[in-house]
């Protein structure tokens, strides 16, 4: 955790917040803060600063905190992605939080298990609680917005071609493509396929989107390898 | 597993081998392989091609293999990476395997935990058992040479210098330095520290042996992810 991060419900005036639970437990075991100390926090969605611990014993941390300093900017990327298997999903979750991806659609594909969609970590709270992990360690307040859509024909036919609007549409696909493009300076909707990769049918449906293959080379990586190496090379 | 690699030990004659174990439970479990079926195969270290499974039963397979396809190219790197922890280890090998990083040294830091050192993860079966998962995953045979370091100062000063040679030296190290250069066309050395960074000591000291420190922009990532990140801007 590098940056602790408030919600609006620990405040209790616009200087002062109340903490317990895991991040009591976390300032306490890891940083082995006490009073008077200084850390980092931000608001979520809002600003970052510092905060003063006023007073802490075993139940709670009082602070008082400042915030003057804007989040870092977000990646101009909405992020296709077809549902990885539940403990991949945790991880890529706080990976692209920590990225600072703007936009994730989880996404249904031929090659998802079904039974991938009934994962307890597919409710908001748990997809929040990945979320805030990943802001906490990379130092960002802003929530990623993620959306659910569970039928891949009807989003891609007609919700994504308006989505994907005048950015650079990309689908990830391993085959004889051009390579992924680097250090794009303009928005990015990107697709990305899972274990398996997308089927034929898909691609063509996310071509007629306005989306075109690229591929990063012979390697098949694991889908949060790979999630994190196209963002790296893009931006 | 998107390849079946074959060990020394596995081979009964020049084109025919007996598997047991976790890889026959893997082409019985996920890829519901029977008698006839043919399937990617690769010697370790070795070339890669197809097999076919001559007789299947609970306790074996019976395979036929030709080898005729060379493994795909190395990237030109070495990697010195402060000792993750435990469980980050594990997976930083997959990745590091996967990706293709040709030689890797494992290097203690100022802020790599002594408890790290006593993990079983560092064991030579179990290191070779992550890079050969890595390997599996994406489709090459060539282990990555790995390296043991556990004393920073006398590996920096005695033999990093003669290491680096002339590739591009790099420290990843956030802070007010240039950004990570893209599509390097030449062999690199990377320094990758800890959670919580290099100290300004050991900066100093991969500095003298012909490290230059470079930075991946305001975000702090985890090292499983900033490696990828890394590797994926350079390469």
């Amino acid at each position: 955790m590098n940056l602790l991060l408030l919600e609006d419900s620990d405040c209790i005036s616009a200087d002062q917040a109340i903490l317990s639970g895991r991040r009591l437990k976390h300032m306490q075991d890891v940083h082995r803060a006490e009073a008077g100390d200084s850390l980092r926090v931000g608001r979520i969605n809002g600003l970052m600063g510092n905060a003063q611990i006023l007073h802490m014993d075993a139940q709670q941390a009082h602070i008082r905190f400042e915030l003057d300093q804007a989040p870092p900017a977000k990646l101009p990327l909405t992020l296709l992605l077809a549902l990885p298997r539940p403990k991949m999903l945790r991880r890529v979750l706080q990976s692209i939080s920590s990225m600072g991806v703007a936009r994730v659609v989880l996404l249904n594909s031929y090659r998802v298990e079904k039974s991938f969609w009934q994962t307890p970590f597919l409710q908001p709270e748990a997809i929040r609680e990945q979320l805030i992990l990943g802001l906490e360690q990379a130092r960002d307040t802003v929530l990623p917005e993620i959306s659910i859509e569970k039928r891949f024909k009807p989003f891609v036919e007609d919700h994504l071609g308006q989505m994907v609007g005048d950015s650079l549409g990309l689908i990830a696909h391993p085959g004889d493509y051009p390579s992924c493009p680097r250090a794009v300076e303009r928005p990015v909707t990107l697709a990305i396929g899972p274990e398996g990769g997308w089927i034929p049918y898909e691609v063509e449906k996310l071509q007629q989107a306005g989306l075109d293959p690229v591929q990063l080379g012979d390697r098949i990586l694991r889908v949060e390898t790979a999630v994190t190496a196209l963002l790296a090379r893009l931006f």
